[in-house]
């Protein structure tokens, strides 16, 4: 099955225990929560403000989460199914973004430091195994106490280093609460890029309803709107208000990885860029031109990275010219989230199938793209012992 | 300068002279301000909610309208310099959305008149001249009075085929109020189906200003995250519900052509098919599975067009790509939009060039291709006398 090279997974959620404990403590979302009308039942996740319906009882509300949100074992059966030979784990949206000040830290080190010996454990097992399927390697991107003070926040950035198998950071898009491009973050941006961190940036909070039509036009199809259009024209947005704010041009060191191939930037930085170059706001002004100093085209050259989860060949060779080369761009699965809906769980996973397919449909020809994207990237990028 | 074939805008906007009336007799969004504080400055357009800011005087909110907005001529003198032999002009947005249900037939009827009767005129000029700069030949999409009852609406639809320069309808993502997924617009599909009328999708509403971090955020980049950002994913969010809601399925023979390449739905379509196939609420009931039956890739190739304005390769790649085909993608300038912001106005357009420079990029190597896209498409969809 392997192709003999490494096959890393760079977007794969996990709820270490501490986390789902976390959650399961709390009655607003986010929050996990126990049917006791239906013993046995799984607990429902309610991440979502749309997923907490009060016209349906809790028990049906959100999604149910069983073993593979919370097990390693379900994480390495998941690869192994699939070829899979790393994982780089990261907690799933929204984070700790949550969290009252006084006891983000705490929370984010013990939950950090959970993921970080977790992984270490598996990977000290499987460096001593003979048996493939126990040679699996785990790494992990750790969270950031974002309501914390930013001292707190900094210092945890720094810590993050010195945990030996925490290989970046994943956050969502509102920063410290109002963006990406808040003046605050300067701070936060400045210790990212002195510690060579890569920051992976993954939607949680959508749109607006009113974007889609209100609640009743969204429930009409369950998750699809949000799921579908929310997330990725969240992470859009965030990244162009990052952008025309100038963060890339104060913090040239900044890298960025991308949660499903950019959302859409990698089709709209044409647009953005001509928007930009005919914005009267912009035009001169006492010699100044105002805005962005660098191309959109340079900062996703240089700044940013993208994962391949985007499920279709148009969308992926669009990633893949936009993001300037193969070099930066990296396969991911989004596990344990579109599972197989069928009673068959254990055949491969329709949603990790169509983003190897539209890999294999935009590289058939180029065995070593296929490599990079596959895994070879995560490698470099992150420096991942395999 | 003529590659020797037909370059045919399908992307092309006009104030004809009736429009500018009726904008300049309002005081609401949308209108037209003509600065009596300063007299001979151009009025100013005020089309978006976010233009009408009441901290600024009236004359500094939206964009100045010059003649480029309602002049035959300035369109004519665009086409030259900028090698285009045909336009297919359509009012801008936003159309007659906001006409009292009264009288919305008869200003339609007026205006799709007016446009008709321009591209008339001009057409037997055209005919008759030896001069290549005079045999530039114009074409129209009408409007619809989506403001009216139904039955208006419907009669409208079938007055626009005995016009013999109108070759489809524009309009925008609302429909009759509440989006293009309103079951009451059903009779308005079959009467568009049963027509074979082409219809043209334009952008207008944007997204709520919250979706960007507030008026202050947007603000601070002018006009950029709703034009570069709203705009486009406000189409892409029209789609998306129309195909959820199964239009497509109901009625298969619908021709929609969308602007800005779709908005982003070449980038989300897989997105969009894989949640759709991961959709709970589309389990099988009954024996029905819930959701549209098509596949969305289906839709694309068989009932949409794409314009080719997205200013640059990655996304123009993608529009072919999720196009299925180079038949189904069509070259336009979205002029009198972005023009050059210096002194140098008879320059050719950065706007314009960017769109032809990714087509050249994409299509270096096939001529038959750019033919098509540059307007042979356009040509042999719309039925062009050229």
């Amino acid at each position: 099955m392997s192709p003999g090279y490494p096959i890393v997974d760079i977007h794969t959620h996990m709820y270490p225990p501490s986390y789902i404990k976390l959650l399961a403590s709390r009655t607003t979302v986010p929050y996990i929560h126990q049917p006791t009308e239906s013993p046995g039942a799984d607990p429902r996740l309610i991440i979502l403000a749309s997923d907490d319906d009060p016209g349906r009882p809790k028990s049906a509300r959100g999604r149910p989460v069983d073993s593979t949100y919370s097990s390693f074992d379900e994480k390495r059966r998941f690869m192994s199914a699939h070829g899979i030979t790393c994982s780089v784990i990261s907690l799933a949206n929204p984070w700790l973004d949550f969290l009252d000040p006084e006891s983000a830290l705490a929370t984010a080190q013990e939950i950090n430091d959970d993921l970080d010996k977790a992984c270490g454990e598996n990977n000290a097992q499987a460096s001593s195994s003979s048996s493939s399927d126990s040679k699996l390697k785990l790494y992990a991107f750790g969270c950031l106490p974002l309501s914390a003070p930013l001292k707190d926040i900094v210092t945890e950035i720094h810590r993050l280093k010195t945990l030996p198998q925490v290989k970046g950071v994943i956050m969502g898009t509102t920063g410290l609460g109002s963006g990406l491009d808040d003046p605050k973050l300067e701070e936060v941006y400045s210790a990212l890029a002195a510690t060579h961190t890569l920051v992976f940036v993954h939607p949680h909070y959508g749109l607006p309803d009113s974007a889609f039509g209100g609640p009743e036009t969204i429930a009409k199809s369950g998750h699809v709107l949000p799921l579908a259009l929310g997330f990725p024209l969240e992470t859009t947005i965030a990244m162009a208000r990052m952008y025309l704010a100038g963060v890339f041009d104060r913090h040239p060191d900044l890298q960025f990885l991308l949660a499903h191939s950019g959302g859409t930037l990698p089709f709209l930085a044409g647009r953005i860029e001509s928007c930009v170059a005919h914005e009267r706001e912009f035009i001169a002004n006492g010699g100044h031109r105002q805005g962005p100093k660098r191309s959109i085209w340079d900062v996703l050259h240089t700044n940013i990275y993208l994962d391949a989860v985007i499920y279709g060949q148009p969308g992926l060779k669009a990633a893949i010219e936009a993001a300037g080369s193969v070099d930066r761009v990296m396969f991911g699965t989004d596990h344990p989230f579109f599972p197989p809906l069928g009673d068959d769980q254990d055949s491969k996973w329709l949603s990790v199938e169509s983003n190897k397919t539209a890999i294999d449909g935009c590289l058939a020809q180029d065995e070593d793209a296929k490599r990079k994207i596959l895994g070879g990237n995560a490698v470099r990028v992150l420096g991942l012992e395999l």
